[in-house]
């Protein structure tokens, strides 16, 4: 997901250089805070503290670092759909294991997930995003699904109830989580698929 | 929370006439659809297809309307913690009701919660509601805390993230749920209640 870094400021002191990485984190930060459609070149020149032309050195405008963005966080949650965990044994454990490395990824990606996951499908780059959170989302409920055929879901929610409800959990993360303050993301982690999987009542003995 | 009706269309045949109630529910379309800071008195008056100065009979501009929409749903889940069920009886129970009649409210009033849902604290208005909503998550916390100290909560989840979790699963119905095609209220309040107390995962017999 990294490419080669340029050293994190360089030129005459004072003066911010950007690589793509540091470049794309700053113009992120600004689509967060003032979303994507209120945030012109001119702003995002302003806040990177460098000229509009210098940010073309880098990218053609602001809609591919917004594809950069989206790509990221999609990337990394794609990613999780191959690995092992997720694609043997039985579905209700993959399912866990995919509910447990989400949080670890809205953690770790904090604010690409939050501008993913703000997405209204308003221009081309934002619709594609759409489309690949949805072949996501078919991922997981195929999960359920098939968790549910293996007789290891409970029989009285509806499967498509159950995916919605999941990620609605997880994804509710963006609204408070402060990777500072929030605790570390093993520990939320636990709490999500403690909560999830098994309930906050305590089990009987 | 209704006033006096008025005949919902009065006048000239074709131009809407609104009582307090029926402006309000237009606006508040607007104000989720557009942002409240991006919607003005003229784009209001549009909307509704009547003169600035008829909104002004009603009320004394935006800000009244974000204020009485804010309240609307606030009103309804204050009203809850007070209801009997909420305020007797074993804590785990207490909880599990005051989850269930949050999700009850939200389906019943979704514009309402969408929009404080969304309310940043921009101005006074907003400032007010957010304070009304720490009032109401410390009520959750407290029933939270109460539930853990009667030994009825896993205890290997922190209280303060028990609660967080729980309404963020709530709070993320507004995502996705559409009252046409969405279920009943009671079904997903039961879903919403069985995922988080009990668990997804089928209970051993």
């Amino acid at each position: 997901m990294t490419t080669a870094r340029a050293p994190r400021r360089t030129g005459l002191p004072g003066r911010p250089g950007y690589d793509l990485d540091s470049l794309l984190a700053v113009a992120v930060k600004v689509f967060n805070d003032k979303g994507y459609d209120g945030t012109s070149m001119e702003v995002l020149a302003k806040r990177l503290g460098i000229t509009k032309s210098a940010i073309y050195h880098h990218v053609s405008g602001k809609s591919e670092l917004l594809e950069l963005a989206l790509s990221r966080a999609l990337n990394a949650l794609f990613a999780v759909t191959t690995e092992e965990q997720a694609t043997a044994g039985r579905y209700i454990d993959r399912l866990e294991y995919l509910v447990r490395r989400s949080v670890e990824i809205l953690v770790a990606e904090l604010p690409y997930v939050t501008l993913l996951l703000r997405v209204r499908g308003n221009t081309d780059v934002e619709r594609r995003a759409l489309a690949r959170r949805r072949e996501f989302d078919a991922f997981v409920s195929a999960l359920v699904v098939a968790a549910a055929e293996e007789g290891d879901l409970r029989a009285d929610i509806d499967p498509a109830l159950v995916s919605r409800l999941l990620f609605g959990t997880v994804n509710s993360l963006i609204e408070w989580y402060k990777p500072r303050t929030g605790g570390s993301a093993q520990a939320l982690a636990d709490a999500v698929v403690a909560l999830t999987f098994d309930g906050l009542k305590r089990q009987p003995k």
